[in-house]
């Protein structure tokens, strides 16, 4: 949170984003800040009500908060209806990124049937196959592979090591971070006499416009079909997306998933760190799955799902795992006691 | 699923790999497809008998299926005791890998000691250690690292960005993708006066013909004995394979398992995607791990094996989940229960 | 386990490393190796009382073991409090890490005001942005990229092609291993009319001093205040740190754990493979993760804490996770029988 070179009137800010402003118009942020350590060149946020408390002494310049919050502190703040957002194309505002010198390092390779527009920016020993198709102000960082026949819609961004394999397509504004592997091998394979045949992938992978794709995340290339993963998804780090998967619009998923094999997520959904969902099944739209949870089957209704085992002390879960592999005998034990009460009943005085 | 450079007529497709032909010898065929997009220059593939209805519109030029599917369809077709390995090989016959001109270029950057003949492609950006040695027709793939004395079989292929530290052997035909790091330290460490001394790590990784790896999957090298794989072990992405594990032949293993320290699994195991294998266990041949299974104690007998929490909705998982954690009550009750019971039997009239 | 080109006597290393010496001082060793496999210029190590057995038919040159084993064997042996860290040193004494001519590969770039000492090592292919530091002695691996002003402390030791994005801080001693990559986004979005926006991370990554990062794990930058991640912490492979989160000093985190932002681990704790903890919590000092368990609610209590659904055969599994989703009837219909017995008891004769 060092101080940018960027300065702003809370007063432009709000002719620039709308909310409503208490406060002076005057007062210049120059960075944005947690509640707790702001000083009177940031600007700050109140991203939940139950964080009000660290308003009492904060030294923010300025706070973002929810029109519900109006009287919760005395500093300058804007109101919005949507403070999270609200702050986000604050922070963007403050925090641009950073314009690099468009062109073609020296070291890249770069076939000569590509195409790359003047304003892109091809990084230290990239390498760019035969027919890939750059757009423009594209920033491909250090050490990235596209193989042959690539595609990469305007305005996107690669860190340094990402991985394209041939014939893959990526959307607008995309951000891939690096490590991310787009487009390796599904894993297909038939059994014949004792060994495992490759069946060839020769689907590929399309990425709509605006999706991220976190650091070491592997989306695998199509069997047949391709795989897709629709505008604006949003995928963290560590993600495995098998071949032919469909990710719609929107969806969000945290770092440490595997989705399987032609599994159908729906838009508007999530799934929390290190879930995961087998192969061949459909999840409708604004499904969240939970952190850690398992998905076997199908999912026709929207809503919230999860398969988590609490955790315990290891003692107490010493004692409640034995019972867990026996759980039927339980249920069996209850059934006959009913019988034998019902029985006790019908024969009572 | 577009057009390739290659054609066949079913009737020589039948002569190289067997099969029944019934309908037009002279069809030809010139790509893969699914039955639901096939067009008349596509060979199909019924997979599984639950997706017969599917060709009643499909319009493929032909379909390879199974034996007891001869009469499911009017359009030519193979019939094969094992149309999915069938078809891999059909597939593999007109989507051939890219042949690649041999030879070295001239930014890899290749120590005068290794041995690379001049079938082998070596590609920009390539580190080659000293003492490495290539077996013929290799493919090292753009921006690969080859440490001291790695050696290669022949017939093997990397893709870019493959990572392969120092002393490690991978065998005949093999396959790496992208992001794949073989023979890093495994993560052995002694606590001494409140620090963790690093125990060094002195085996290597040596794996056999015919290993597939996935994208981003580690593979380390072992504390003293080498970490090995077998002929015929397939890998999918993002796996952790720590030191000292032993992968029998044929094992396949799908995307984000872990696979802890000294585990040794038997001979044609599969184990399902996010599975984890404790360390220091033993588990036969033909066992099979199903998805997100952690696998605590050795395994001894042939089999399926599963240990999965059923997802719920997250207000019925609320309900039961609290008693998760009361097993060992709820057996208590029930036991208690039984001894009342038995007691008011003895004493009913 | 090959010769090194080191060999010490046992009384040497008596000498550097304390221990009581039973047997003959002269006995020369010139490598580690496990005791079933030793020879008799290896030197080898009971780690585990229950390998004793192991000792009978052991024909090493000498035998690191606990005090409590003196007469455990008759072969030369050196007894320690602390075996395990004893033959850790011997190991490292006998196999040094591999000295590297100092000095800048020429295929390297680096830019004009990054800071790098002589004694430094500069792999082929790195990428070393503006104002970068590097310390003394510092080794960078092939194909590494260093971001705009990182810093790297002396005496760290990077493998190929590990990733550190603009600003982060890495300190003295750090082994950091291929494929991981420091620094990348977190996770940062605010949902606005449909779409996701995002929250620019502006934080850093900030490592401390002897810490090692294992193959193709990542640690996200903050999100407005730094990841940090304190002296000592040793991290396995594929694993993913995620913003903001912090870890204590001398914690070991198993491969596959995924940690969600903002969660604060504390000292000397352990994770197990594949384990989960959740964001916005705190975990104290000494708290152990068995391998598997996903931590949704913060511990305030130092001890080992489990969540795993015990395995099992799969046709057994079945047959208990039905009554899984109905522990909450199970439970009801419990309480029924208790209150009827208690009315049948209270009605007996």
């Amino acid at each position: 949170m060092t101080r940018t070179d960027f300065s702003y009137t809370l007063g432009s800010i709000v002719e620039r984003f709308g909310g409503e402003l208490v406060g002076d118009a005057d007062v210049v942020v120059n960075q944005v800040a947690p509640l707790s350590s702001a000083l009177s060149w940031h600007i700050s946020f109140l991203s939940n009500p139950k964080y009000r408390r660290q308003l009492q002494n904060c030294r923010a310049g300025a706070v973002i908060m929810g029109v519900a919050e109006r009287d919760a502190t005395d500093l300058p703040r804007i109101l919005s209806d949507n403070p999270h957002a609200y702050f986000a194309k604050v922070s963007a505002l403050l925090n641009p990124r950073q314009a690099l010198a468009p062109g073609i390092h020296s070291t890249a390779i770069v076939d000569q049937t590509a195409t790359i527009p003047t304003s892109a920016t091809i990084g230290a020993f990239v390498f760019v196959g035969a027919g890939v198709k750059i757009g423009e102000h594209v920033v491909i960082g250090s050490g990235c592979h596209l193989g042959e026949g690539v595609e990469v819609g305007d305005d996107s961004l690669f860190y340094p090591q990402v991985v394209i394999y041939q014939g893959c397509v990526i959307g607008k504004r995309a951000i891939l971070h690096s490590g991310a592997v787009i487009g390796a091998d599904g894993f297909g394979l038939a059994m014949e006499n004792g060994c495992w045949i490759k069946v060839p992938q020769i689907g590929r992978v399309v990425i709509g416009d605006d999706v991220e794709i976190g650091a070491n995340t592997t989306v695998d290339r199509g069997a047949m079909d391709d795989t897709i993963i629709e505008n604006g998804v949003k995928l963290d780090n560590q993600i495995q997306v098998a071949h032919n998967v469909h990710i719609g619009a929107h969806t969000a998923i945290a770092g440490c998933v595997g989705i399987a094999g032609s599994a159908k997520i729906g838009k508007y959904c999530t799934v929390g760190g290190s879930g995961m969902i087998l192969g061949h099944l459909e999840i409708v739209d604004r499904v969240n799955i939970s952190a850690g949870t398992l998905v076997t089957k199908s999912i026709a209704k929207a809503g919230t799902y999860t398969s988590v085992m609490p955790f315990s002390e290891h003692q107490d879960w010493l004692k409640n795992a034995a019972h867990l592999r026996h759980l039927d005998k339980i249920a069996e034990k209850l059934s006959e006691l009913e019988k034998k009460i019902s029985e006790l009943e019908r024969k009572k005085p």
